[in-house]
């Protein structure tokens, strides 16, 4: 019900050079993107991130790949990045709970989201890290996610889930540099 | 779970001469239905097209009348395209996906997508191409629907979910001519 | 899961002389009420109408009275009109889908509708005719009792429902007295 | 279903003097948690406070450490205050429905609501006295609550329900100094 680092991986969908710009909200999602990929790395969750055609439609933002050291990237064809068997080789397949954000919420991350949750993954959607380029696209996915028992979430409640306590170390260090 | 081309049909209900001019941005939503049939009918998805009262309502809006091409006409009297045998000798009867929009969203489209679910089809009501004269009664409509498990869609979503992928001439041209 | 006549009963809940004036948009609420109840009459539904402490807090407003022709009235101390047996010897215990309406949607028809669903009735609670003195606790109680299976409808939804279809001289009358 | 005196504990999540001030509309969330305190204390439901690391973030803010007399307080170190055995010596062990306000509403106290809706637990959040830094989270979490069957309600549905009727001399006395 909660997330639990131990449990999940993060799957950051097509936030690609060429998409981000025509995204609504576009620089406050990729931001958010790489907040979610820093916490990850420091809580020792896995990242995966998908790539749309990249030779078309650009490859992952520049900083997003610099703050998403260790990430599994993975090229797709279809707007669901669980078509075919594109995430069998990734971390996807081996935890119970998967953190998805990116772009377009309408598409490739519904489309993923749910097809993931078809297959009885635990699905949490970051609504402040995904976006469309037309916003009411995304408000749409958002609920029809919903009603599919995905987790419509924040970046925030993923870090303090994630975290589960305050007074450690690693408390503090995300405190003082992500949440503050 | 999501649509696909091959189990959809796509029903257009009562897009009349008489009643669109008195619907809440009717415009755009008869603008909508046309960009709707215009894509099935690029991916080979049937179109059935409802019409209330005719003589006295008026006939389909020519605009949609010529990018419905194919389609499947049927008259009826009750509110409810379901009721009586309307659609049994047409494609909704065939598949099991009804991608359903038109108007009014709270009164004929809404009879019509209750039944159908009631039926045990998987419904998908188009928000941006479905309307009432009076927004409020649209939006309770669409919360009314979801409760009984019918999908609130975009018209995107039933584009790129019924496309599955990129890169194919198909989605090259549809994207070109309906999307960008 | 649609209303239909033969099932029905309107039950109007506390639309009293001290307490409609304080209402959030009351002066709507109460027209609705008695569209609702002329609509009701017209179709040939049996209305019930409660007022709660009408000596101290007065009774129905007199509009709508003459507008119930025919109305059962009773009289409660709880909340919940479904507290006690006040509602048993009314058209409430003979009818299984149970039309909701009245003041203060978050306190007494917020807690009858509940009851009423607990004891497997299907309930409609029509918004455009539901008020509370704050909007705020109105809305809370509208998503509280659809996570409960009630249906959140508009009076339109209940007067299309209730006619099935257009065409015949009931139709004409209603559309042309109420709907228009 | 609806909220009982005698099945209910009021539980006050990390209403603190460092954390208060920095939430959206603070002054109200904590005026409203007061409220429920009172309430709490003349209908007899006993009340239970948490307080996360109390000596960084500071204890219960005065006002409401005046208004909850006889209160339970906990400290607490995870952000859920179901995680451990922190409630179990407390009145929430006791009771069937537990009725939770407090902040920040998407981490603490959605933390704490899940848990104790996991558990089996009847879980009522206020939305009224809830709040987070940033409205966005906190309607993030109202959401997310009630798809997991948690009850998200107002204050006054809370007095309004353990009331259950008027014309006590126990409503008189809530009337006047609470509701008007």
């Amino acid at each position: 019900m909660l997330m639990n680092s131990e449990k999940s991986v993060l799957l950051i969908i097509d936030v690609q050079t060429k998409l981000a710009p025509a995204i609504h909200e576009g620089e406050r999602i990729v931001t958010n993107c790489i907040w979610l990929a820093g916490v990850a790395g420091r809580v020792g969750v896995p990242t995966v991130i998908t790539e749309h055609f990249p030779d078309k439609i650009g490859y992952t933002v520049p900083p997003l790949k610099a703050a998403a050291e260790g990430a599994h990237y993975v090229s797709k064809q279809c707007f669901s990045a669980q078509a075919g068997d594109v995430l069998a080789a990734t971390m996807v397949a081996e935890r119970r709970q998967v953190i998805v954000c990116g772009t377009e919420a309408h598409v490739c991350v519904q489309q993923t989201a749910l097809d993931l949750r078809w297959t009885g993954k635990e699905v949490f959607v970051v609504a402040d890290a995904s976006g469309s380029r037309d916003p009411a696209d995304r408000d749409l996915a958002f609920a029809r996610m919903r009603s599919h028992g995905i987790e419509i979430v924040s970046r925030e409640m993923v870090a303090f889930e994630w975290l589960k306590q305050g007074g450690t170390d690693l408390f503090r260090a995300i405190n003082r540099d992500f949440i503050r």
